[in-house]
């Protein structure tokens, strides 16, 4: 099979991958094979291959592909990246998602997406509705991430919110947000990005830094950047809630004297619903086309790895399939 | 008047303090004096004599008095230490302990309760219970920040949690958490404290290392340390709860990765409610007599700063009006 693997450091094009057998750990549920059609490079992907965790193998969590069996065989699925055991204390509480034995796409225990051919467990798939797009279901992964938010906090219509980020993630939870009637102001570099999206986000420039800015009850940090931490905090109002999407790779200094004494609640965030992202893909409601920013074969993956590492670059996408 | 001053990394007793005037700044609400009795010395006064926040002044906000004029006019009296304005949006908000304009009693623009007098708004008192004990009262104000974890987060009869930290105030966690139902770890260096605690506290030996302890869905940190907040994290279960009451003085490493992997939610925690700390006090529900280790005259204030800072004490009296 034709993929990409990560080795060393580096992003190499294969031709003679083994199909991807069961995962590394964990009791194997009932599991289905995926044709990939296509897949997007995330912020993680690019992690791992600076050696994030230690990975070595097929990364990819980001596609869209046909169940070549199962109780979805021939369709269009995307799929939860997160394959749990389903029988510990910790799934039976209804946090899979959270099972310690768990394997995760392209990411820890299992064969990634940017490949032909990927598996994971029936109940991990979801179908694609007939009016999403494949390069639009690409996003139903990091959208469900966003779609974490509302699951962990309460977003009351007309509160103000603001998203610091104005990249893949960001974008998304902005619109996310937006969908729930907050009133969101987005920060980052890049003004331009916010006149394609939905009413109710607002582009307000880079994020405020220090004591500049008014404090807002709801915080989202989604820069990817674990030092923005502390001018995050800074912007969160007393008694208010910063969520928190960054997932660095190294400590970092950080003085939460403010959390204490303004008793702000940080939230960690990441993966999230598929049924609430592939909706609001297939009605529309969240744009995703802006964010797509170039595309690579597979074979050109380590091209399409240093696009997706360039600054200004929103989504990469991989055609697995090209049909 | 006679009283503790704290000036340049010193205590210095002193007898000719001027009757304490109205805030350095704020809305002046309708204020009262307050003839203090007894008041207790906390961390954070060990640490405003070192030097924090840069503090000058009379230090002080565990108390018991009698008020001099005002409602509660000649009955004793216990005192919420944030004094708000009253007008601004925070406090309009209902959060007026986070008003920003805000004044705190002996930490902040505001002489504090180490005195033989002291003002405070009317509203910001309490009378104490028949009942409660002088000695006893002086812990209302610390027990009320251990009622303000109840007031954030939801706890659950029969859950487990844990508390880190078995000195003052994680004693009184603890006890509040047992009120709850919650079946409570206290973990610290002194499994003896535990003996004088109601049922449904169990000390649980020291704060474990690293993944070595069972993973709660609540953990309190109460340790003064802001070093053990790592280590903390790593006891929190996946989607669980870690309530911080340790006030840094700088910043410290720390990595987030599993704040947000594990979608933790981290809960600062500062003042509480009066009413239910009484309550307890009252009803005898909260044991506060094994944590009084001392017990000085107001003259010999830096010696009683001198216990209070000594490893292993509780709680330190400052006997103010010896009646």
């Amino acid at each position: 099979l034709r993929g990409l693997l990560i080795r060393g450091g580096r992003v190499l094009y294969a031709e003679d991958l083994p199909a991807p057998g069961p995962p590394d750990s964990g009791a194997p549920a009932e599991e289905c094979r995926v044709r990939v059609l296509r897949a997007g490079i995330c912020a993680t992907d690019l992690a791992l291959a600076r050696g994030y965790m230690g990975f070595a193998g097929v990364p990819g969590h980001e596609f869209v592909g046909v169940a070549l069996d199962g109780p979805l065989a021939g369709r269009r699925v995307v799929g939860e990246i997160n394959a749990a055991c389903g029988a510990c204390p910790t799934c039976r509480a209804g946090l899979a998602r959270h099972c310690p034995h768990r394997t995760v796409l392209g990411i820890l225990g299992r064969s990634g997406a940017f490949a032909e051919e990927l598996r994971l467990p029936a109940g991990n798939l979801h179908a694609v509705p007939d009016e999403v797009p494949t390069d639009h279901a690409v996003f139903a992964e990091p959208l469900a991430a966003a779609f974490e938010i509302p699951a962990q906090v309460e977003l009351v219509p007309g509160q103000p919110a603001r998203v610091l980020g104005d990249g893949r993630l960001g974008l998304l939870c902005a619109q996310v947000l937006a969908l729930f009637g907050v009133e969101v102001a987005l920060h980052g570099r890049h003004p331009e990005r916010a006149e394609h999206l939905p009413a109710g986000v607002v582009h307000a420039g880079p994020i405020p830094a220090g004591d500049a800015g008014e404090r807002s009850p709801l915080v989202v940090e989604a820069t990817g950047d674990p030092q923005v931490l502390q001018q995050a905090l800074a912007l969160v109002a007393p008694r208010g809630t910063l969520v928190l999407k960054t997932t660095s790779e190294r400590a970092s200094a950080l003085d939460l004297a403010p959390l204490v004494v303004d008793e702000i609640t940080l939230v960690g965030s990441r993966c999230g619903p598929f049924e609430p992202a592939l909706a609001a893909l297939a009605a529309g409601s969240v744009t995703v086309e802006p964010l797509l920013h170039a595309r690579f074969p597979l074979r050109e993956g380590a091209a399409a790895f240093a696009r997706a590492a360039r600054p200004g670059t929103l989504k990469v996408l991989l055609d697995i399939d090209p049909a």
